[in-house]
């Protein structure tokens, strides 16, 4: 029997071990996708507890709190840190097969030296030996980025936003992480949104430019972009139901803007071309800056209607949704590449149902103004486990080229997270070992060192271009 | 090369083998769905030979005879109960890789002592010892469940049902095994079928509630629950294309009944919306009851028209269908928690492509009324097998808490199938044993029997509150 | 570690080797269906170098080559074939996991007797033996096809071919392998096609019948169907987005030919209901016939429309497509069904997604006139790699009859691809040996060789009749 979660977890063959240890595990982190606080990096948050770190914000494990039947009060409420930590604990211990299990531990091994397993017996052991850890420097946000080796943050950032702490974290010479802004327009094209026309005036306001239709609606964000452009961001990132590919003309684009400007209502078809529209200017746009479009689809949000109310977006009521017919994805990227607008672009379903669609579509869109352009994006938070990364990049490996691959971000709003990037590259390199093993691949120490170097680390750099 | 199914059969690793012997292996049977005959327990059913047992009703042996050309008078026709039982051996020889090759090789060994394997030229052989074990008085419908180590069955039951069988054999010292009837209500909901108008007229008898509405049809089904509930019942079943989620008032439920109580034809729409208003209606009475609702979607019945009108329902053209927009039944759930009347529920989709969205899906609905309220279903049906159980296991673990899972159930017509939780728990123990071997969970002996025997045993006889 | 792709690549267990060494790869190829030119076999076609054989029309290759950001003109465009093949080389390196990395492998070894590995050093060294050896008397087309142990090959041709090279192949004596004609008709069936109306004229012409209306579009395919007959046709194919089952009357049908025939424009609902009746009616008389039918749907192609505009079709832009209501395949056949019509019947969706959906659905349909009478297709196009073939195969196990599958085809423009024989039963008897090595399948020598030769090579020889 292996010993629980040692040096070699997750590394069952002679070369998985070696690619990881010698490889994989040297190298930095370029973590492109999170949402990560700015602020809480530029003023070097430090937590008095371990339940603030893992239960503030977490819904992933809300979930599995409710799943064992605790209270919400132990969850969300008014209970003290340390009961909810008990209740954790407690939860935590028949997630058996869960990623929460192994991030969880892989956490505490890393950042607090704790070895042992987290169940209701050691929870109180591990709360003290956590928060002791946690009064000590070196657990400031910036040194938990900093001792995790991380380059490169992209954070997640609307168009109307300051990134007042973007610029004061590039002005400080003390900490050399880049900590980059990422374009996310979701309110400016959600028109069906209750709060649309109040955020229309939002970014009328930060742009200086008068909203009328959907031409001066591109020509604020363009103006947004600029702004954000300056702040090194290169890379852009959307939510979305599925993503539609309708026929729409500039003139019933900005009939359907101007009813829901004027507080009228709009239907899903209006929605459907509305969003078709959008994402087609603005898939020009990132064309001409050299920008990535992160496509994220398939989710179906706030599904406990009640408990939304109570709690709000992102606390653990979301699943997986119907994905729309994948052939309009398809057609969407045509529409852009039909006249070579068609940017850098990464593609996320939440259901891993597409992950061979996904693959087969892609490779209809490659072209050589840059190698792996179009991408299947990592594994994406309901498949971010062991089963669900081993499906995506078997399933790449498979249908493309798995050596161009750009690999794992975090998707996190802890500096914990990081250690999601060693659960993937053990996951990469028992894979790859594996095939070496069994005489699918050669033992060609040149090639595997760059084709695990660059899934965990070269690939994203030259793909973003940081 | 391990031997053919022996005592270690699909248990590959050290901690496999001793969670399965010294655990799941000592736990009793609670098969809390399947399709036995009460009447066939009360009077003690004996069987004259094997083709009764095996191929009398069994339309999964039946679909491997087809598929291996076999004529239709040996396998519903009027063929000799040998001929028949020939004709299986020589197929079964065939289904390599079938979930039917283990079953029947598993019943053979625990049932029958038989430890060889079928096939063409062993089929006297078994046919005469079988026979022979059928005439010993162990091997009646009563000893068979007993030695089994069964606690309780649920049957399943139409509400006009008078459970005169279910009554006598609570009435019945002699037999210990509790034999509940479980609710299933779908021919008071399936207003297309041709028979509705009649089988109202049948249920307005039993009931003695004069049915005009759909209030009143709910009245007399209310009615018809609590004589169930004084039966021991606590757990229903529903069996659907997919669960829908249409908006629809009383007064459009009302006409729609109307309609088809006076003659008239339904469509598409009037069933989604019926079917919409009836499960939400008696889904409140779970609730109240503390019931459990079972809701069984995505089959594609009968589909040989031609076959279906020689040999009626069950006969083996059955299929996964289309599940419609898995999105509705997020909704409809969402429905019945607004008012937080959402009952314990479990989740049984027959295309596995639906497992993960499933799995998200109940997440989002769990509460602090019930440990693990919301239960994604055991592979069901055509997804009973190593494949299809490991694949519903690993989802469940990966996207919720697998610790509170309630297990296995036979769905089956038989007194055999029992074998069918030993393969269920062989499986189970596979997995999990084989992530303690890799350090994946750790060698905690505790936290492991509790996982163990709740899957095995426990958590079922808790959720259902037997 | 395992030798790189040795004589035992794929076969993990000692059983997985015998069943391989002594029976599988003793026996014939029989390729049901590929896309050989026959003027090529009959002319004994040469080749100049190896970029010609590989890369001359293999989209596959150029996706991955696309993916690596290769300029066009080194994949379809004037580079040099010595420089399109460093860049192929290139590519390759990257292609970890892929089936072209070890289908351009098995090809070096069987056919060009290299063992080394195919990157950017190697290139010019497997470029100077390749060559070498193309220029043997044994690498024409006729000897590749005999030392590769082919029996009978199908190829694909259209209803107005005249079937010229298969005639002459046929009187040729000195080569002893069948090449027949594969019926598929889709240029009569798609009637959006732009050049429709001009086809139905070129069918006129062939046949010697008028074609006014559906009925006599039917005789005319009839007539031809009967030339095709007596070439020693007994397939067909069709290559479908989707199979669709909608009510249609003739009147309906003649309507939508004679509108598209004026010149008209037909709608999806009208491509729908043509399509439903052409298949129903064709398949029909491929069921008087004793012909198969096959079904290859869920393809959406060209997908890229400005290098589908540049390069034409089948140039690397196809992509999975959305493969319609599954419901209505299991009606079509249904349909066919009711009256005793439906042929033999081989079902490929290009979806994996489908893979339990159609073992469902082809156990509903399965009669006594023909053993294993509707079949589920081997893993194709963006399928056919390890997971792939792996999944069919254990989907198709645990749902219907392994032992009666008839196995594999290359769907191949290349010479070199028989290795695909080879793969898929290297695969084929990895799984079976891994489950007889793990006491799920009894070590029975007999049953097991009948088994593998029959996937192999038997089961397709009887069910076509060849």
């Amino acid at each position: 029997m292996k010993p629980f979660m040692d040096q070699d977890f997750l590394l069952e063959t002679d070369m998985a071990r070696h690619l990881y240890h010698d490889y994989a595990e040297q190298m930095p982190i370029v973590d492109y996708h999170c949402h990560i606080n700015p602020q809480e990096i530029y003023e070097d948050r430090k937590f008095d507890n371990i339940t603030q770190v893992w239960l503030g914000a977490d819904h992933y494990k809300w979930r599995v709190m409710r799943a064992n039947g605790v209270e919400e009060r132990y969850i969300t409420g008014d209970a003290s840190d340390r009961e909810k930590f008990q209740k954790w604990a407690e939860s935590l211990e028949l997630a058996i097969g869960n990623p929460l299990y192994h991030w969880s531990h892989l956490e505490l091994q890393r950042y607090f030296g704790y070895t042992g397993h987290l169940c209701a017996e050691t929870a109180q052991e591990v709360w003290d030996l956590c928060n002791e850890k946690l009064r000590m420097p070196d657990m400031s946000a910036r040194n938990l980025i900093l001792q995790s080796n991380v380059k490169v943050i992209c954070t997640t950032d609307d168009p109307v936003d300051s990134l007042e702490w973007h610029k004061k974290l590039a002005e400080d010479d003390s900490f050399p992480v880049k900590v980059l802004p990422a374009w996310r327009p979701d309110k400016a094209m959600y028109i069906e949104k209750p709060d649309y026309p109040e955020y229309i005036g939002r970014l009328e306001k930060v742009s200086g430019i008068t909203i009328t239709d959907f031409s001066s609606l591109m020509e604020a964000l363009r103006t947004r972009m600029e702004f954000f452009a300056k702040m090194g961001c290169c890379v852009s990132d959307h939510g979305l139901a599925y993503v539609p590919c309708e026929q729409v003309s500039e003139a019933e684009v900005d009939a359907i803007f101007q009813k829901r400007m004027a507080g009228g209502k709009v239907n899903s078809d209006d929605c459907a071309k509305f969003t078709t529209a959008f994402l087609t200017s603005i898939g020009k746009e990132y064309s001409r800056k050299g920008w990535v479009m992160q496509l994220h689809y398939g989710v179906k949000r706030d599904n406990d209607k009640r408990r939304f109310g109570q709690l709000g977006a992102d606390t653990g009521f979301d699943s997986i949704g119907s994905t729309g017919p994948i052939s309009e994805l398809a057609d969407f990227l045509n529409g852009l590449a039909e006249t070579d607008e068609l940017p850098k672009t990464i593609l996320y379903s939440l259901n891993p149902n597409d992950n061979t669609a996904i693959d087969t579509i892609i490779g209809c869109f490659q072209d050589c103004s840059c190698t792996g352009k179009i991408q299947h994006g990592s594994a994406w938070w309901f498949n971010d486990h062991k089963k669900g990364m081993q499906e995506q990049l078997t399933s790449l490996a498979s249908l493309g080229l798995l050596g161009n691959f750009i690999g794992m971000l975090t998707d996190s709003r802890s500096f914990l997270s990081y250690t999601r990037h060693e659960y993937f590259r053990r996951i990469l390199c028992n894979l790859i070992g594996g095939w070496v093993e069994n005489g699918e691949y050669p033992d060609d120490e040149k090639a595997l060192k760059r084709i695990i170097e660059g899934i965990s680390y070269n690939n994203a750099m030259n793909y973003f271009g940081f």
